[in-house]
C-alpha cells in the first residue's frame, strides 16, 4: 500500500510500505476515507532531523474498518469510524476522567512505531477506546465536518473549555489557522459574545466573520495587545484561545487576557519555558490546555455536525489524492491553503 | 511615629516619619496593633537597589481605626480591622469578581507612595473597599490566626482554589515556608485525602503534620518529583500549590502535578519567564493564581478562625517590637524563624 513518509525539512514523499495489518488483538486496521494535513505537521516538516528510515505522516482520518483483532469488542468490520489523533484504551484512570491523550496504554499517530494516517490504510492500536464509530455512516456531504472531529474541531473546543469560555464571555482568539477557526466555532457554540480574531489573511478573516468572529486585529504583539483592549472598555477578554504555539503568540495571548482570565492553549509549544510569567501572575490570568482528548468530545460536537448547526469542515480548503499529499504541505506551508484534505 | 523602611541589602532600619494622616476623602487612618514579616519582603531584602528615599516596608496588619476621611461609610473610628496586602475600592468590575488585587483604584501597601504596615499607624487608601472590620474585637488569643487573614492564611487559600482542591484530592505543597503552611492549612480544610508537603525543615514539618500534611518530600529536583510519583501511584498529585516563586520550585510543581491536574501559584515569581512550558502543555497541567484576593476570601475563612477549626496564627513562631524588625528581618532571612510578628 501507500503511505506519506517524512525524511527531513521539505521532504516528503509517498512510498509503498507493507500493507496494514492487526498485530495486537487489541488491533484495528482502518482502510482510510479521508486524512488531513495539520497545521502542527508543519513543525517537522519546517524543522525535522534528516532520518533515513523517516517516519509515517497524519494524525487525522475518517475511514472504514477492515479487521479487528480477537479482543475488539465495540468495533465492527464495516464500522465507518473517527480516528482521533491520539490512541488510547478506554478503560485506563485517564480515559475515565476524560483525558484519553494521557492513556497510560497510549500514544499519538504518526509517531514513534504508530501508523500515519496519510495513508492507504492504518494499524489502529487499542481500537475499542480510540475509535468512534459514526451512526451516520459515509455520507459525503458531511465527511469534512465529521473529519475535523478527529482533531482540529475537538482542539478548537478543547481550547475554548480550557479559556473557560462561557455565556457572555469575551474571548480572543490568537491565530486564523484551522484551530483558530474551529476555536471561533467553539466560542460561539459556548455562547460567548465578543470573539475577536487575532489574525492577518483575509479569506481566513472572511471564514471567521461566518463562524461567528465580531472583531478581527491584524496587528501583532504589544499593538494586537492594545486593540483588544480598546475593543473590550479597556480591561482585557475573559478568555483567550492560544491556537499558535510560539512564544510570541503566547505572549500576546497573556497580555490581552482581563485580570482574572483563562488562556486555554492547543499550539503545540515550540518553547521550553513560558514567556510573561509575571504578567500572567500579577493578573491571575490561568494558563490551561494541552493536547485536545478530541475523542471525549465527539459525543457532544457531533449532535450539531449531524443537524447542521456546526459546519468546521469549511476549514478544508483544498482537497489531494495521496499522491499529492508533497504538494498539499507546500500549499499549506506557503500558507496557499487553510487546511488540506487527503482523498486517497 | 515611627515606621520601617528599607534602603538596600539588609539595609532595614526603623526611623522618625511624618504621623500618619488623611490624605483623600476615603481613607482611614489606623492605628497599628499586630504586622508581620512577608516571606515576600525577604526578596527586596536580599536583592533591592540602593535607594536614598527608601521604602516604607509591611502590607499586613491589623489595627484599630483612628480616622476616617469624609466619604468612608462603612468604617468607622474604633473598629478593629484587618489590613489585607492590597487595598482596593470594592466597587469596580474586579472587585465585584472577587478580585481585588486587580482593582482599577487599588495597589499594593509598602510600595510606591503607599504607606507600610510595619509602622506604629498607616494610611489607608480606598477605606470602605480595603479594610475588613472585624466582629470579635481584639481578642488577643485570636489575634495571630486573625492577622493571618491580612495575606498568608488567605494566600494558602487562594494558591488551594487555583490549584482545583476539592474533597478526596492529592494535593502537594511546595515548600515549607508560612504560606506552604498555611496552604496544607487550606488543603485540608478543602478535603484534601493526601498532602504531600515539600520541605526540608523539620519544625516547620512538623507544623504541616499538625495542620494535615499525611506524607513529606524533602529531596529536591527530580527526586523530589520521583518521591511523589511513588506516593501517588505513579501518576502525581490532582492539585499542587506553588509556595515559593523560583524557576526549580516551578519545575517541580508541574512535574509532580498528575495529567489533567492544577498548579496554583502564589509565590511571587522571580523569573520573566516559567519553565518547563511543554511537560505543563502535553500533560495538559493547567497553572494559575497569583496575588491572592485575599479581601474576597475573609468571609468564608473567619469562622473557622472565630470558632476554632484552624489555627494560621500557629505560624507566628516569633514576636519583636517595632524597634526590632530588623532583627526580625535577620532572623527569616536566616531561617531561623518561620514568620515574625510585629507588635509596635
Amino acid at each position: 500500500m501507500r503511505a506519506t513518509m517524512m525524511y527531513g525539512p521539505r521532504d516528503v514523499r509517498v512510498e509503498r510500505v507493507p500493507d496494514a495489518r492487526l498485530i495486537e488483538s487489541t488491533d484495528a486496521v482502518v482502510v482510510v476515507r479521508r486524512a488531513c494535513i495539520c497545521g502542527s505537521d508543519l513543525w517537522p516538516y519546517r524543522t525535522m532531523e534528516r532520518s533515513d528510515t523517516g517516519r509515517r505522516m497524519g494524525h487525522e482520518a475518517i475511514g472504514v474498518v477492515e479487521a479487528v483483532g480477537a479482543d475488539v469488542r465495540r468495533i465492527d468490520v464495516g464500522d465507518v469510524v473517527v480516528m482521533p489523533f491520539a490512541y488510547s484504551d478506554g478503560t485506563c484512570v485517564f480515559c475515565h476522567e476524560g483525558l484519553p491523550t494521557s492513556c497510560v496504554h497510549g500514544g499519538f499517530f504518526g509517531t514513534g512505531a504508530a501508523d500515519g494516517a496519510q495513508a492507504e490504510a492504518l494499524r489502529v492500536p487499542q481500537a475499542d477506546g480510540t475509535l468512534f464509530a459514526l451512526p451516520s455512516g459515509d455520507d459525503d456531504a458531511l465527511m469534512p465536518s465529521l473529519l475535523t472531529l478527529s482533531d482540529v474541531m475537538g482542539t478548537g473546543h478543547h481550547a475554548a473549555v480550557a479559556a473557560r469560555v462561557g455565556p457572555g464571555n469575551s474571548v480572543a482568539v490568537v491565530g486564523d489557522g484551522a484551530v483558530g477557526l474551529c476555536g471561533v466555532i467553539a466560542a460561539r457554540r459556548l455562547g460567548a459574545e465578543q470573539i475577536i480574531l487575532l489574525g492577518r489573511h483575509p479569506d481566513r478573516i472572511a471564514l471567521a466573520r461566518r463562524f461567528g468572529a465580531t472583531d478581527v486585529v491584524s496587528e501583532r504583539g504589544d499593538q494586537a495587545v492594545e486593540h483588544v483592549r480598546a475593543l473590550t472598555g479597556g480591561v482585557g477578554v475573559h478568555s483567550v484561545l492560544e491556537c499558535v504555539g510560539l512564544a510570541e503568540s503566547m505572549r500576546t495571548a497573556i497580555g490581552v487576557a482581563r485580570p482574572g482570565g483563562a488562556v486555554g492553549r492547543v499550539g503545540v509549544p515550540q518553547d521550553e519555558t513560558m514567556p510573561a510569567s509575571q504578567p500572567a501572575f500579577y493578573n491571575n490570568v490561568t494558563v490551561g490546555g494541552g493536547p485536545a482528548p478530541v475523542h471525549a468530545y465527539i459525543e457532544e460536537l457531533l449532535p450539531d455536525i449531524l443537524e447542521g448547526r456546526i459546519e468546521p469542515g469549511l476549514v478544508f480548503d483544498r482537497v489531494v489524492r495521496l499522491d499529492d499529499v508533497p504538494g498539499g504541505y507546500r500549499a499549506m506551508d506557503e500558507r496557499q491553503a487553510v487546511k488540506v484534505m487527503v482523498e486517497p
